[in-house]
């Protein structure tokens, strides 16, 4: 597959709401998962990957989601997501939010290999 | 300053239809511009990349445009540009068309010293 026809199954998918299948029909086994922010979620990999996207469903009711994309570039796709969703845990719980983020998807053998999310706000 | 607010003043100059001002204002004297085509706007350097500007401004009109942004991560940062523009040469000279595009931005010493276009559609 090329890059742009990844980048747009991947993201079709993500328009319906079926963000774990496009992880786990895209992503490489050895995928770097990078957030801009502190701790141990500033970057995971591998399995370690999924069990985060786990951990943050379980950890957060999705009010509504819009996909805008995707933009490509060489072996890389950007994806927006937009997203109104309220944590049930920590500081924040129970409060409703507006989050929106761009991730940066870098391809290479037709997996993706590095995701790297830019937070808005 | 730091990256995050490198990254909003470039993106409220560009909210107020300010392009060339935010350009002029951030762009390191080494800046290397990459779209995602081939031939030679492919790749600008330096004041190449200002000229490519000029020449584009001289050759569309923008109807509307839209920025929404920032979005950050590390030295990097995303904005994405929706415009609505009617170009004044070329094959499609004439037809008026909507953009969508993400540029990504990497900040060194408080210059942007790359800027990385990701088309959509």
């Amino acid at each position: 597959m090329s890059v742009k026809d990844i980048a747009q199954e991947f993201t079709r998918l993500c328009k319906e709401g079926k963000f774990e299948e496009a992880g786990q029909r895209f992503w490489s086994d050895r995928i770097v998962s990078l957030e801009p922010m502190d701790g141990p979620m500033a970057r995971s990999e591998g399995l370690a990957v999924k069990a985060k996207g786990d951990w943050w469903y379980q950890n957060h009711e999705v009010h509504s989601a819009v996909t805008d994309g995707p933009y490509v570039h060489g072996n890389q796709f950007a994806v927006k997501f937009t997203m109104d969703l309220t944590p049930k845990t920590g500081e924040r719980a129970g409060q409703r939010l507006h989050m929106e983020e761009i991730g940066l998807y870098t391809v290479q053998d037709d997996r993706i290999v590095e995701e790297r999310f830019f937070f808005g706000g």
